[in-house]
């Protein structure tokens, strides 16, 4: 069986992606970052996810992002409610984590290389998304280029390593839609920046909004309790 | 003053070119990374340089490379002794840390967003070194890419960001020559992969060997206490 690094935060779409992955054979060693956001509840989703899944490994990798801050996820700015988002223009919001994933991919790569992985999942999509630069598909290309430069295994290994986007150019109504045909139960996931202390999603922030439009888009029943 | 941010390690190549680039006038914004190494030693000698050039700001990151392994530096692998080195062979010796300055790099591309800081400094020389993949031209040129696509300053800033590597074509000699030439006092760093509990040198791993050749072929004193 091939391994594979899975990039997994407990939210839609790195759910979808894990699950797309062990559909297509892998063996998920899933990835997930304590990094000092504060919706740290979706690590227990993340938890759930791998499970449910039937993941080789599932890592929490502790990485104190607050010591850099610069957003809304990890420094003391508050998450905007409400905000009328425009998916279709380019306009990078105060809940862009500086570098995100970039340290995220780079972390993924070295274990990757340790486990003897060539294929790393990541679950960026380009349409229906935030605005984040490092969601882009020229982002995540030059990373690819740059991995296989940079670590030993691209450089002696006997293939390239790649960096997957399974999602990279579908909606969300279509990612919701795929990962429910695999049977992926999104109960176990979460979307909302800034969840209460029961876990209990928003309802407000721009994650909510995107994921609750995706449901009704696809005419699923949307299984996320929100406080509003 | 422009910002700049200085990944040092306490050796001699990151002392060096923090010397340098405060030489060219940069306010220092100096980054460490206690990521588990068993040269953890390293880090006072950090702060000691950082506090010598009057660096504006020195934050210790911690990243626990102990849970990705792989390496003899992060795992209880034993670092290579009395080896014979051909520096001019590109061979990875089983000291490279998987992925180790893809990860700092992007760590420090986060850091320098939150500052404002354009510029990155990391003392990668592909001259006389230990033959790590992220220590080459190629690989730094592909970040130096990647980062300008994947970060809101990188897109939206006014410049590129911009990676520095003044030592990349120095010999370890022309290293220790240049770095004496701007005053900075090398009792301050520590190169050794493997040091006891005082601190001081083994002398006999690949990265003693190289820095005490280098002193010798600078014809300076090489201030470094070996225990071998």
């Amino acid at each position: 069986m091939r391994k594979a690094v899975i990039l997994l935060s407990g939210g839609i779409d790195s759910a979808t992606t894990a699950a797309i992955s062990s559909d297509s054979g892998y063996e998920l060693y899933c990835l997930s970052f304590d990094y000092g956001q504060r919706h740290k509840f979706e690590l227990n989703c993340a938890s759930k996810v791998a499970d449910f899944l039937h993941a080789k490994e599932h890592k929490n990798f502790r990485l104190d992002m607050r010591r850099i801050g610069g957003s809304a996820l990890t420094a003391d700015i508050d998450v905007p409610k409400n905000r009328e988002i425009d998916t279709n223009k380019f306009n990078i919001p105060i809940t862009y984590v500086p570098a995100r994933n970039m340290i995220f991919l780079s972390i993924a790569s070295a274990w990757a290389e340790v486990i003897g992985a060539n294929d790393i999942f990541i679950g960026v999509t380009a349409v229906d998304f935030s605005g984040y630069p490092d969601c882009r598909p020229e982002f995540i290309k030059s990373f690819e280029q740059t991995l296989n430069l940079g670590t030993k295994q691209g450089v002696e290994g006997n293939e390239r390593m790649k960096v997957h986007t399974p999602l990279i150019n579908l909606s969300k109504k279509e990612i919701v839609e795929l990962g429910t045909k695999l049977g992926l139960d999104y109960s176990l996931t979460i979307s909302c920046y800034d969840p209460d202390e029961q876990g209990r999603s928003c309802g407000e922030c721009d994650s909510c909004q995107i994921r609750h439009q995706a449901f009704i888009a696809a005419n699923i029943a949307d299984p996320t309790i929100y406080v509003k």
